[in-house]
């Protein structure tokens, strides 16, 4: 893990600008026993331009061996051990569904669920409504109301989505409502047992009691969603913000919102994006916003999408599209462009993997030249970076960017 | 080392089946400045295809500068930190003689020694008596009785043996009886002083003290060995169990009793052997036992005997015996295949050292080739695992299995 203590005391709060590039997934693995990967096989010549100038390594996840999931991923890669830092599900959840998360905060999952005449749960997930039903769902939940405290209902897509409910003596420590199994009862709310004669947790459950009487109601006209289960009760995770630690004013653009939630707990501002944007439109942003910020995380979504669909030709052809876009970027003139992923996702496990993931730094004034040729995985195994801990990624960069002070006399 | 909480939460019941094939002080070095190392000047057609197709890497096995002991290679090449674990020598050694060890077990190293007509020793090695010699007198101290305890002594080798005390109310911390000089006399068993008011440690050194006193009536008979010194009293060490922490079902296949007894430890089935097994032999074992395990510890001991004889060619030879030997194994069709060492034994240094080991790993399904040509230590380097910690190998075997579920949403 970055040595959040260290770089308390050592960033300094000026020096380069600075660009992380997320390509999400963006290992891969040959599909012939001969063959090349996918970021290999793509025609990427301004990457492989960065890549032949700079240094470059592959960034290990997590640990050796783990498959990292999209947000203990992208904790890594902002310098925060995920196993250290446990972010629960609800929190990822919300703060992926664009809910942003304050100190005393309770957030949940919700699944929307159908329920029987009789009361007990025929269908745990309301036979897979559509995204737009459970947009309708949820504005109904949201006219509910409850003493003292603020509630937020946000769609997620089709039967998942999340709540937030903002106000003073809340705790997140409640046992989950859903009973996981069909033909039961939804359960109530109660403090888990190590909360159970807290004054906090005991008030928390009775309004999340309050929530799921209401939500009957609300939600007795939306069959197949007529009940809801919640489950995942967090609070903010309180991370270490960039400003703070790094002294970084951080901007992210992603398309998807999980990648806006996961910047959001590390202090990054979000920037506007609209689900259709294409890589161009996205390196456009930071252009647009490039005199505001020091440091831009920028994620692209769809290497990992057309990973996990097996199509290794099209997760190509994504990697290309991201390599012709990249003269926008670099008509900036960042100081530190580094490319990256949260994780390998070859096409041909259909799946995120754990094997590592190429990254090179760009920095002409601090990077050291290695023999890397192209941008590509067996490349990066003879570049100057080696394979490092994800964790490491933010003390490397800052250190490219000038922006960390001499540790000791 | 392996995050065993992780391993417990993300290791799955199913997936690929696993062989690890373990040469014994594998890696070497040059005998001339411009030579080859044993492993690489041996001629090794099936390990070079391995090499090619797979992922190649270098193990450290406890730290970087480290010269490890078998005991503590092994249990680092099975994911466990000798440096956190520490394993009592008089477990290993009970182990290796082939005792299993339970909870509320204890054992220890024993030394045949002979004492003069004032009870003072003269020798305490015995002379170095044979094998034979040494398990005539282990015979003659099993008929040793003790009240309340079942008592079992072992020959190892020449003049050690190991005891197992297996009973109620025991406890290990007892001082050695072995006053480490010729010249004096043995030394009564002793509680430690941590533990001398402890009832169980009181009770354990007045039984040991009866069998000392009962030892020298056995033993009068088998001058040089007519006495008996103790050391190293150990407990089970409960190191967590392969089939607990990585959902394995594994056996051992191996020649001599040291690692038929440190995989007994951790929780392994031991494949019955002889004393005259050659690899290839070793190999059929595993095929007769294919479908009844999931993992395979397969243990070859002569790469070791001759690199500590300093037998450059002929540990080569016994490497290219192992390479000729290889498609029994291949033709299993495992998932997984890893080659690799507990530690390097250069016939230069006569000696285990501390050089990293060479490893691959051949996992068709999951394995990044790199750019590796053939199997051997310089090659190595350039390889996709890097040099990894011993002790993150199991990680990456399961991984390579398909056997790790995803960390994190």
């Amino acid at each position: 893990m970055a040595n959040f203590d260290l770089m308390r005391q050592l960033a300094k709060p000026e020096g380069g600008k600075m660009i992380l590039l997320i390509l999400d997934g963006l290992g891969g693995l040959p599909l012939e026993v001969d063959g090349l990967t996918e970021l290999e096989s793509a025609t990427t010549p301004n990457l492989d331009r960065l890549a032949r100038e700079g240094s470059n390594g592959l960034s290990i996840p997590i640990a050796l061996g783990i498959e990292p999931g999209s947000g203990p991923g992208h904790l890594a890669l902002f310098g925060y051990d995920p196993l250290f830092f446990d972010v629960g599900r609800g929190a990822l959840e919300a703060a992926g569904a664009g809910l942003d998360l304050r100190e005393g905060d309770v957030v949940a999952r919700g699944n929307f669920a159908t329920i029987d005449q009789n009361g007990l749960i025929s269908d745990r997930r309301a036979g897979r409504i559509s995204t737009e039903q459970g947009e309708k769902a949820c504005a109904s939940l949201a006219e509910i109301t409850l003493p003292g405290v603020e509630l937020t209902v946000k769609e997620v897509k089709e039967h998942r989505f999340a709540i937030r409910l903002r106000g003073q003596g809340l705790d997140p420590r409640i046992l989950d409502t859903d009973p996981l199994e069909v033909g039961k009862a939804p359960l109530s709310a109660e403090p888990m047992s190590e909360a159970k004669n807290d004054p906090a947790a005991q008030h928390t459950a009775a309004l999340i009691n309050a929530f799921l009487e209401q939500a009957r109601v609300k939600l007795a006209s939306h069959h197949p969603a007529n009940f809801a289960n919640l489950r995942g009760f967090a609070g903010d995770p309180a991370l270490p913000k960039f400003q703070d630690v790094y002294k970084l004013n951080a901007a992210c653009v992603a398309v998807y919102p999980m990648y806006q939630g996961v910047s959001r707990l590390v202090g990054m501002d979000v920037i506007e994006t609209t689900a259709h944007d294409t890589p161009l439109d996205e390196f456009q942003r930071v252009e647009a916003n490039w005199d505001k910020y020091d440091f831009f995380f920028v994620h692209i979504k769809y290497t990992d999408s057309r990973g996990e669909d097996g199509k290794f030709a099209e997760k190509a052809a994504v990697i290309e599209q991201v390599d012709a876009a990249l003269p926008a970027l670099l008509d900036l003139q960042p100081d530190v462009l580094c490319v990256s992923g949260d994780h390998s996702t070859p096409a041909k496990l259909m799946s995120h993997s754990f094997h590592p993931v190429p990254t090179l730094i760009w920095a002409p004034q601090r990077h050291m030249r290695d023999r890397v040729t192209s941008f590509g995985e067996r490349e990066a195994l003879a570049g100057a970076l080696g394979q490092f801990s994800a964790t490491d990624l933010m003390p490397l960069l800052l250190a490219h960017a000038g922006r960390l002070a001499r540790y000791g006399a």
